[in-house]
């Protein structure tokens, strides 16, 4: 009954739906406290208390046809005036309304933004690691993703590597910072470059080429880092942004778009993602918390407690001798495995810790353990990672 | 810059965007009570308050982190359940969690199951008139949409023609009822035969076809009138639900599509569409609203302040010599025009009403009047209306 294309798709998730199912099996044998589970990427820190009070309020305030009806696809104009203005304040940007397209989340924004420009046979491209589903919002186009290899010293992206990948098929790049799954912020230097090499390829092929920027982690920055903003580095870029992670709001599903006017075609290009929003089935995005985001522009989670829980992770795993890049943002560690990846997985999972391996983001040799979770589950877990060394003969693993 | 599939709907679009400009310009010239917008199917009576105390309730009884979390891509299994619970009450159906899968209201459902489905050049039947979106998402996953051409007499569907069109490239069928534009509610005895001729045609080509119901107006329906329940009448049968109309939450983008265990290989088609479900974009239906959702399961908009329109609307418009089918159900009239399409919804434009061409819903030579608006407004715009009869020379229109 299932279409050719979606057989891949059930295929594999049958294998994460078997790590999932093994994570319950143990938590049922072990008792929760006793099963230290790294592998999502589910905030475990609350919304801002400021976000359930502005559900009240609109729901009081304003007027229920209104709060719960339909607007223009694009979102309601006040909201998407009051992002622009917010974005303009921070970055010193000159968006207007009509440069923001309220969407379910960034994965929609994604698929709205790739609905609208992908022709089938088009090369999108990414740079490892990176988020497995790219590759499924790509294919949904027809389009087909292409991945630059990770340097792994830095995890910044490869340049010299992205140029030469950048052939005339490719019609848009992916990327995303602070990254999932290494932390990493891409730097200044790093995002001026891209734009200089697109504008480069641009104009060697006579078409633009259109970097898109996910951002559900932008706000998940640590120790004041600062996160470039990509479109005033080069034109053809748009931004997909979620309140996932910086409102803790994922089952929301709320996001935008940003579409610059200097993105080329821009009217066009904006009125397709519009549409593209219609037609995959979206609409709008959810009207309630399009009206809750205009009352929590200012807001965010505590972003102490995901820093607190990344000073000790990373101070202990590295203690222990195990060697990873210092995240400046988001809420995971990208950790080398000692031992051939999956022997590794195998070994963690002996000890009752449960971590992605980094296959899962086309980076093998590593593991990617989520810090979204209680500083408590991180403390009861330390012996464990700390007997996880030993057994891999890491210096370190002793005297820590 | 933007993808060839995309062309033919921004152009489409201008055209809608070109009447929707001309109802603003309309009200700034006239004033907004001089104009009378019929449409529109944006729901005017307000969600019941039992919603808007369900919000709070859920805000202030149930953990942040679960009620604004990631769930089962399907959606929170409580939820699901007591969804099945109460189609299982009403219908006599024989629901669990399983099958039901909680959606960004009807129109993502749509897109996960024809996802889910159709490969490339499959066909899919549907009966005119019918919402026009439906070509689009078939055309996502690149199906071609056939149309059975209307019985004007009943508005059932043709069903003789329907037999002749069902060839062995059709995957899949969509219905729709109670019926936008056309207010008709599918017979049982339709619904029987539709499954019938399914069946035959099943067998005949050896492969099954999918009954995709889309049933948005499914509690809008009049006089106690039933609507049948499609996965008794036949076995390969989805419904694609939304709370748009029923709780008046159309920009909440909350809904559900059922896929029973009879349906063929049924495991794989749910486990595909929850996939769908993701890659789409969508991820979930919004966390808040499935909270609220097992709240007010029993809950349901003023159905008498939309009846109240439609008596009034439909027996002034016979008086003045219209003709249409009487509504069973959904919120618009389908009525006769007494000239050409055009030059009709041109002569209504004069007298500042506006209403949609029924070539919009591939059916030339109707308009259709939406009643989701306030009685005072159908009020104002019957001497309009009767106007526009005498003007067309119909019988009834002096009398009246």
């Amino acid at each position: 009954m299932i279409a050719d294309k979606m057989k891949p798709l059930v295929e594999n998730n049958s294998a994460i739906r078997t790590m999932f199912e093994e994570g319950k099996r143990m938590a049922a044998l072990y008792g929760t406290e006793n099963v230290y589970d790294f592998s999502l990427g589910n905030p475990n820190v609350p919304a801002p208390e400021a976000v359930n009070r502005a559900i009240v309020q609109v729901i009081e305030e304003e007027e229920s046809t209104f709060v719960h009806g339909y607007m223009s696809n694009a979102g309601y104009e006040d909201v998407r005036q009051a992002v622009a203005e917010s974005l303009n304040a921070r970055f010193g940007t000159r968006f207007g309304l009509q440069n923001i397209i309220m969407t379910v989340g960034a994965a929609s924004g994604m698929n709205i933004i790739l609905k609208t420009i992908l022709n089938p046979g088009d090369q999108v491209l990414t740079f490892a690691p990176y988020f497995l589903e790219y590759g499924a919002y790509v294919r949904n186009y027809d389009g087909e993703l292409v991945i630059v290899e990770p340097d792994t010293e830095t995890f910044q992206p490869d340049l010299a590597r992205f140029r030469e990948l950048l052939g005339p098929k490719v019609r848009a790049v992916i990327m995303n910072s602070p990254n999932n799954p290494t932390g990493v912020i891409y730097s200044e230097e790093t995002i001026r470059k891209i734009g200089e090499i697109l504008k480069e390829k641009s104009r060697e092929y006579g078409h633009a080429i259109l970097l898109i920027s996910d951002e559900p982690y932008r706000e998940l920055a640590y120790d004041g880092a600062a996160v470039p903003y990509v479109t005033k580095y080069y034109e053809n870029a748009v931004v997909c942004y979620s309140y996932s992670k910086s409102l803790s709001l994922p089952g929301e599903r709320i996001g935008y778009v940003v579409i610059p006017d200097e993105v080329e075609d821009s009217a066009q290009v904006i009125a397709a993602a519009v549409i593209a929003n219609r037609v995959i089935g979206c609409v709008n995005a959810p009207s309630l918390m399009q009206r809750v985001i205009k009352r929590c522009l200012n807001e965010q989670v505590n972003l102490e407690a995901y820093d607190r829980n990344r000073h000790l992770l990373y101070q202990s795993l590295t203690d222990y001798g195990f060697s990873c890049v210092k995240p400046e943002g988001a809420f995971y560690l990208f950790v080398k495995t000692p031992m051939e990846e999956k022997a590794f997985c195998e070994l963690c999972k002996k000890h009752h810790v449960l971590v992605v391996p980094g296959s899962s983001f086309v980076c093998p040799g590593y593991v990617r353990i989520s810090y979204c979770v209680s500083y408590e589950q991180i403390e009861r877990s330390l012996p464990a990672f700390r007997r996880i060394a030993e057994e891999c003969g890491l210096e370190g693993g002793e005297k820590a």
